[in-house]
This record gives C-alpha cells, sequence and structure tokens, in this order.
C-alpha cells in the first residue's frame, strides 16, 4: 500500500496514527505531496484525489481512497479485528457520530479560520484557498469561535467518560486529539476550564502510537 | 427505536430510505420536531442533540444516535448482512470515501447557501444560523458554486459507473440522492450537461425505498 500526504499535518496524521495503532507501518510506503507548492492541486494528484486534500491510500490493485474516516475504516477492518471503528452496531453507530461531530465541530471550523482569517499554508496556496472576499476574515474568526465551542463540547463529553466514544479509545479519540494539533498550529488555545480535555490530550499522548506514530 | 426528525427535510429522507431499504419502518415511532420554530435549539432537544440537528435515532436502551453516517451504520448492521455500507473492508472504505464527498461537496455547500444567502427556514430559526455579518451574501454565492461543482463531480464519477460508490447502491447513493432533493429547495438547478447525474436520478427514483420512504 501507498501512503500520499505531507508528515506533521493534523490530518495525516489521523492515518499515520491509526497505522500504527493497527502495527500495518511497515506495509506502507510513503510519497511526500508538496501542500505549500500547491502540488495537490495539480492534475496528477487530482487524479488520484479529485478533492486535492491529503492523506490518500492507495491499495496495490490501483484503487484510491481519500478521506480519513475511509482509510481508518479500511485499515481497522483488515485483520477482521475492528478496535477503532467498533465491533457491535452500536459501537460503531457511535464512534461513526463522535467522528463526524470531531470533524464538524473542530477540524472543519478550525481549517476555515486557519484558510480565511491567517495567512493559512502561504501565498502559494492562497489562490485555491480563500481569494480576496469581503467579509473572509470575519467568517474565519466565526469559525474560530466555532471550533472553541467545540473544544467545550468534547471537555464535556469527557468529563463522564474516558474516551471520546465512550469506554474505548477509537478513530474518534484521534480525529479530536489531530483537531487539537490542528488548533495549535492555528494558534488556537483550549480555554483553561476545559480541564477533562486537556487531560485526555495527556493520556492520549502517553499511547505508542501517537509518540511513534507511522 | 425512535427517530426524532420532521418529515420532507433532506437529513431525515437520508434515514427514512434507509430505513425503507432495511424494511425497518415498522420498528420505528417517529417525533416531529418542530424545525422553523427552533424546537431544535431549546434545550429538552439539545439534551437528545447537543448539535441541535435532526435526525436522532434514539435506541430502546435511551442511546440517542445523530448524524445520518451513524444511524445508517446502526440500521445497515442490524440483521448482520450491511447492504448500504459495504461488507469487505474495500466496499466500506470506498463507501465512506463518497458518502463524505457527498456531505462536503454537495449537502454542506447548499446548506450554507440556504442558510447564508437566502432566508432559509425563515425568521425563526435566523438567529440560531445566520447572524447578520458583512460578507454573508458572498460568502453563500460562493457555496452556491461550489455545490454545483459537486454536481459536476458526481456526474462525472456516474459517467463510468452505475452508482455512487460503484456497481451497487448505498449510502452514499442516498446521501447524494437526498443532497439533490436539498438543491431543489434551495432552487440550484442541475447544470444541463450533467446527464448522466440526471439519469442516475431518475433511476433511483424508482427504487421503491424512494417512492415509498418510511
Ligand atoms: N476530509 C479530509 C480532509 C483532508 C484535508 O483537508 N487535508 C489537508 C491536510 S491536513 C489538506 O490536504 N489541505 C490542503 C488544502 O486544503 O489545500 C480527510 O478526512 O482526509
Ligand atoms: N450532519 C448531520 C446534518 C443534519 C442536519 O443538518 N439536519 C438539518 C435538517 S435537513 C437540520 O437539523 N437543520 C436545522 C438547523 O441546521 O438549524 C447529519 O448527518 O444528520
Amino acid at each position: 500500500m501507498k501512503v500520499f500526504d505531507i508528515p506533521g499535518f493534523p490530518n495525516p496524521l489521523r492515518v499515520r496514527i491509526a497505522l500504527a495503532e493497527k502495527g500495518l507501518a511497515s506495509k506502507v510506503e510513503f510519497i511526500t505531496i508538496d501542500l505549500p507548492a500547491a502540488e495537490h492541486k495539480q492534475p496528477a494528484f487530482l487524479a488520484i484525489n479529485p478533492l486535492g486534500t491529503v492523506p490518500v491510500l492507495q491499495l496495490d490493485d490501483g484503487t484510491n481512497i481519500s478521506e480519513c474516516t475511509a482509510i481508518t475504516e479500511y485499515l481497522d477492518n483488515q485483520d477482521g479485528n475492528p478496535v477503532l471503528t467498533g465491533k457491535t452496531p452500536k459501537e460503531k453507530a457511535i464512534i461513526h457520530m463522535m467522528q463526524r461531530r470531531a470533524e464538524s465541530e473542530l477540524e472543519n471550523p478550525i481549517g476555515f479560520y486557519f484558510h480565511h482569517a491567517t495567512p493559512g499554508l502561504g501565498a502559494g496556496l492562497q489562490p485555491y484557498k480563500s481569494p480576496e472576499w469581503e467579509g473572509r476574515v470575519e467568517w474565519g474568526n466565526r469559525q474560530r469561535e466555532k471550533a472553541v465551542a467545540g473544544m467545550r463540547y468534547f471537555d464535556d463529553v469527557l468529563r463522564s467518560q474516558p474516551y471520546v466514544a465512550g469506554d474505548a479509545f477509537s478513530m474518534a479519540d484521534i480525529t479530536v486529539y489531530a483537531g487539537l494539533v490542528f488548533a495549535g498550529f492555528a494558534a488556537i488555545a483550549i480555554p483553561e476550564e476545559c480541564t477533562a480535555l486537556v487531560a485526555w490530550q495527556a493520556k492520549v499522548q502517553e499511547r505508542p502510537s501517537v509518540k511513534n506514530p507511522a
């Protein structure tokens, strides 16, 4: 298998943690895509992922899988022992619900803020992301507020359960964790009151897969 | 099981089609939430779904599942015969990839357009959706363009395969179909050139589950 990504970025990190959790890191060849140079918006990469984002998992038969949720489903089901995406219908449902919330309440608004109200990934990418339009900074700043509200939401969840989707670590934890990494990039601080979120973050940081992602 | 929703809305429709596909309609009691009156933004409903959206599936043990992807996973896995979310790791991955794309390229931008550049669901909901900010209409209109680009993308996909995720009907078809229903609400027309998309829509409309959703 091949993974097209760029080390250190939040969505690539999601897949790299999943690979480490599943012990599959050695099965993958990584190919770096130069995001700041907009390589992912050129025809060669758009043929692999028409949405122009990383990561992409390329199977040995040439099938390209984009979207971290989809890639994680694939990796987690390889050995018939899905530990990140749930075993029972109810586990699967709760994990997918929290996964979607982690994207809509944390990752997406941080991305909107980063690309609209800050210089984002720099001048090379700006034409693809945030053309000058009236109100773009105001829009970005509103999304920053939404991301902070998202942190408060996950803090609240983590006051009554050890992991984002319940008693066990899952892909939803990976997504919230990567969301906080992205928040760090974008200089959005976790509110001081969010002590459960910060304690959970410290606990997740101790996992071997998070200390040493693929 | 209970489903909190409002008939005729695009996300509720996704779950109602899935229920009909799985033959589970009679197992569900529906509870209508008055969206135009902002019932979904009041404390009683926020206790069921803190994100304040419908649909929500409530299991008999009281667990609340929001997010159509999560609800569909639950329903589809009930009988151990997942026909909407894939059986093999590769099928699951492709379906989840296309599902996510249907949300990010179609449903989400249509929603942004609808709530920012049109009167949306009316005055009662406006305070929760789109406070007056400079550039909101411009933002909304850009999202309209994104949704139309999304239609062209799915048209392209459907030129070389019969369904959104390949050879078989799946939850990704339901999501694209509901996205086009939402586009209809928002008066975003399918571009004339998108003949594969329109032919697929006509074919999907003939399914019993789509003719008679739960
Ligand atoms: N929903 C996608 C998000 C992927 C994504 O946005 N990746 C970022 C890198 S962290 C990217 O490719 N950004 C480049 C861009 O948006 O121009 C997923 O789950 O993989
Ligand atoms: N991502 C959610 C979207 C749900 C959603 O936005 N539902 C709409 C109805 S079609 C809603 O509740 N809108 C009310 C609002 O946004 O105020 C899902 O998959 O269920």
